[in-house]
């Protein structure tokens, strides 16, 4: 029987709408229409100007036909266009597919097929790329082409319509429809595995909206922010910032390529007060020449993720004057999902001890409902003693539907109703997590566990040190033992006697690398380190696939 | 059929969560659990103690029968065990009731019936008149007696269980529960309508952890506020306060009256950051000595609403060094539902041009969907010309469910798909709402509409005046005519004509009151002014029922 609470009390129009962040943008165009949104070069345009692209973004899409469920793939650099997509797309019911403009035309060719792509939008400088993408697809798009004017490089026309043009055929005053389920798809993001075919993963309108809100909680964002994008926005949608930014009515600092001269030169002219990016981001800052950030001397806060930053980097950061906040996360998850909440008290710790503190993965983020390091037999929580080593698992709201037409994948990934992230990581007594490795990164040795990132945390404080990857080499004696591989600083010089004595320093013996490589580290187009491609190197692959 | 997004992409218990405002103190007490959650007198109460209290109380509620969709009343002023219920009330999924503890017995028996209360929770100061409302009452409540060490007048056993002692009996690891489902109740708040019985307005989980979150965006509330109770939190939950409070762990100090001198001593010794209040809690502070203000040099947030203020009260508040947000809402949308926010470029413009525009009720409050002003009969907007007149409407997220066993009402208040206020208002060009009066208190003279308000606002500029309030008195040539009623400052003294020549400057002829009144002006014990009774005084009540 239902309780005197349950009864004509229904939801109706008055009393329940979606979550969705396209609200976000209606409010700054309404409230604030003449503040900048998007700054790109010697180009502004104020909010209500973005709405009203938009809005004629979504108009002309509709006059296409494309409506609800539809995949609008963009292939853009951080510029104006690819903020609009985030609005002007899902404002027709449609899905934004960000392509990573760093990926080779069989990958992005799989994605256009896989997800069905029925428009994509794609700037001058991917115009070859492209088009092989598109004669390797059975799928023919609708093609839109953006010739930003900072784009000075070569290209190739497509024969698709010109971006401005198609905004111009769209109606200013479109009436776009919030969506009628928050639970509909907003976005498509593929995710690099390390094996096999991309997997698609499902963003929706409620999550964005609430990891759009998080960002402002965790920063403590003020209105109007100047937000750089540092971080490509195919990357989790930035992290949903370009949400984020809408809702407070910020500035959105447009970049097409990560240089550190012109990045500091945005932030002294524009007071940049925000950005993020993966560690390789900030190592370029911080290792630009010091007449570079002459000038910057309002406070700036970075945010980290995609690899655990490195003590000499936090400090690096510190000294800087940028505040940075650590933060952890996957596609699957929006972004960033867990955050390295400081406290007051880490202020009167020296500061290596800060940096170790604010080197973990930490609590969950603010409106995500849970972060938990779990034993994925039992699904039990492994006691916080900073030892047990489980699977970092979540769950909330701020999580993919699932993956894309893989409905295998995607049950695995939520046995026992958690969020399996792969990642392997301890829980410290304050409830804070810190990741030990890559389920595939922990090295065996003797019986005894290594975790890889231990070790080049130490290898990264030697001041000749650029970029260190550790992974298990076989050893007949050993089963596996570390192997470092090392890419040194412009200019510095160091032998494989002195890496080794200063690991002996810092390291319990069976950690310490047996053997050294020098020479340039293998990343991925995103600055992460290729383990994959230095166990190949090294013959270990066999052992640990 | 369905598209590609929909197949397979299911909601479940890893990527769906209720949306409720008891995440927000887990999080506070799991992150920051050493951190300061209450002062009261002496008394400090962390957040992990705080959580383990709350859990304590639903353990308890639980053990005496509690569950879903149960009543739990409270008639406490604004102490520990009032912050407390927001919590562990909901953690068993019963229903919190915030009884005015400025009402009669009648009253609130009343509520105790209608709302079918299981349980009441009552503070020492209260317990005569809860006997009374009890004896009055054919339901009979579970009686939980709070004695508060800060209370030290008079009071009555009641013969309940001690609030401690009831505490102590629950489980201190309770495993509560989230909501199933966010559309679950939360609150049950009465209204004190002028005619008639008070309405029951229920409110929901998702509506009170999204207006707790809007709280935090419009003030760029930092995480660790220091929040001063002076609103009440029997009034729309302390507009959701509570909420916002743990969700940025800061720290809710108590208080238990409202008296300018505690007030100002509170906020210096504690650096409060924030606080709110109608208009009468602003006007106490302003008009204090000043040296009871000596040693407050910090920047105080404060937010006002329940009548716009008058620019005096703008004027004064900046000069005080406190900067003051104007909200506007109702019961109906959990408190603030609209804001004025303010510009940058208002800060150039003279300070009455800049109280002028700050006394505007605004624009939608951040996560609610939309505030707008319509004609009731066709249910359009009205133009944004700063002249027609139509009635405020609400819609979106924070929004009651409905009036409890109602469903006449409900459907009223719902017309049409939007909330109705009541309340009668133009539309700027900006976008800026601005009430010009409630629907019954609009003057009509000679065939011209006079906003009562906009009388009222130029009377409050007069130096002499402490409370004003204009009413329409009957006239028999024009049908009404504008009568003032003031309450002159403590020592100050004037004339009708001195006040009627004051009008004569800033108004058009026509609207200059044609009868001046003194006295003291009657005020509801939420310090609105009860013009109801100054028309019963004119005889114009008929004229205008």
């Amino acid at each position: 029987m239902p309780n005197i609470f349950e009864k004509g009390l229904d939801r109706h129009a008055a009393n329940y709408h979606s979550l969705s962040p396209l609200s976000f943008i209606e409010r700054a165009a309404t409230v604030y229409p003449s503040r900048v949104a998007i700054v790109h070069g010697d180009q502004q345009q104020s909010w209500s100007e973005t709405y009203r692209r938009c809005r004629q973004l979504a108009s002309a899409l509709h006059m296409n036909g494309i409506g609800i469920g539809d995949t609008v793939a963009v292939m853009l650099p951080n510029i104006p266009a690819m903020v609009e997509a985030h609005f002007g797309v899902p404002m027709v019911g449609a899905v934004l597919n960000t392509l990573n403009t760093r990926l080779d035309a069989e990958s992005l060719a799989f994605m256009l097929e896989h997800g069905e792509a029925k428009v994509v939008i794609v700037d001058r400088e991917f115009s070859i790329l492209m088009k092989s993408a598109l004669s390797r697809a059975k799928c023919k798009p609708l093609v839109i082409e953006v010739d930003d004017p900072m784009y000075v490089g070569s290209g190739q026309n497509l024969g698709g319509s010109n971006y401005e043009e198609f905004l111009s055929s769209g109606d200013k005053d479109y009436a776009w429809k919030m969506p009628s389920d928050e639970w509909q798809a907003i976005c498509l993001n593929y995710t690099s595995g390390t094996t096999g075919n991309p997997k698609g993963v499902v963003y929706h309108h409620r999550g964005a909206y609430l990891n759009a809100v998080s960002n402002i909680l965790e920063w403590d964002m003020e209105k109007h922010p100047v937000y750089l994008w540092t971080l490509p926005m195919f990357h989790c949608n930035g992290w949903c910032f370009p949400w984020t930014v809408a809702a407070r009515a910020g500035v959105n600092v447009c970049l097409r390529r990560v240089e550190a001269q012109h990045i500091l030169s945005l932030i002294r002219t524009h007071k940049v007060s925000h950005y993020c990016g993966a560690p390789i981001v900030h190592s370029l800052l911080l290792s630009a020449p010091d007449e570079l950030k002459v000038g910057i001397n309002h406070r700036v806060k970075a945010m980290v993720a995609g690899a655990a930053p490195p003590a000499a980097m936090i400090e690096g950061m510190e000294k800087m004057g940028f505040d940075i906040t650590h933060v952890y996360g996957l596609t699957e998850v929006y972004g960033p999902a867990a955050v390295c909440v400081k406290h007051d008290e880490w202020a009167s710790v020296d500061i290596s001890e800060r940096a170790r503190l604010n080197a973990r993965q930490g609590v969950r983020y603010h409106l995500q409902q849970a972060v938990t390091v779990m034993d994925p037999e039992t699904m039990t929580p492994v006691p916080a003693d900073g030892e047990t080593i489980g699977e970092i698992m979540f769950a909330g709201n701020i999580m993919m539907k699932g993956y894309l037409k893989n409905e295998s994948a995607t049950q695995e990934a939520f046995a026992g109703g958690w969020f399996h992230t792969g990642d392997l990581a301890v829980v410290y007594p304050d409830g804070y997590i810190k990741i030990k490795d890559r389920s595939k990164d922990i090295i065996i040795s003797g019986g005894e566990n290594i975790s890889s990132i231990e070790v080049e945390d130490v290898l990264y404080r030697h001041p000749a040190v650029m970029y260190a990857a550790v992974v298990a080499m076989p050893d007949p004696k050993w089963g596996e033992t570390p192997c470092a591989f090392i890419e040194l600083k412009t200019g510095a010089s160091i032998t494989s006697d002195e890496i080794i004595s200063h690991c002996k320093k810092h390291l319990a013996g069976f950690k310490v690398p047996r053997a050294v490589m020098f020479g340039e580290v293998p990343k991925t187009s995103t600055g992460k380190i290729q383990k994959f491609t230095l166990r190949q190197q090294i013959k270990s692959v066999d052992a640990l696939q």
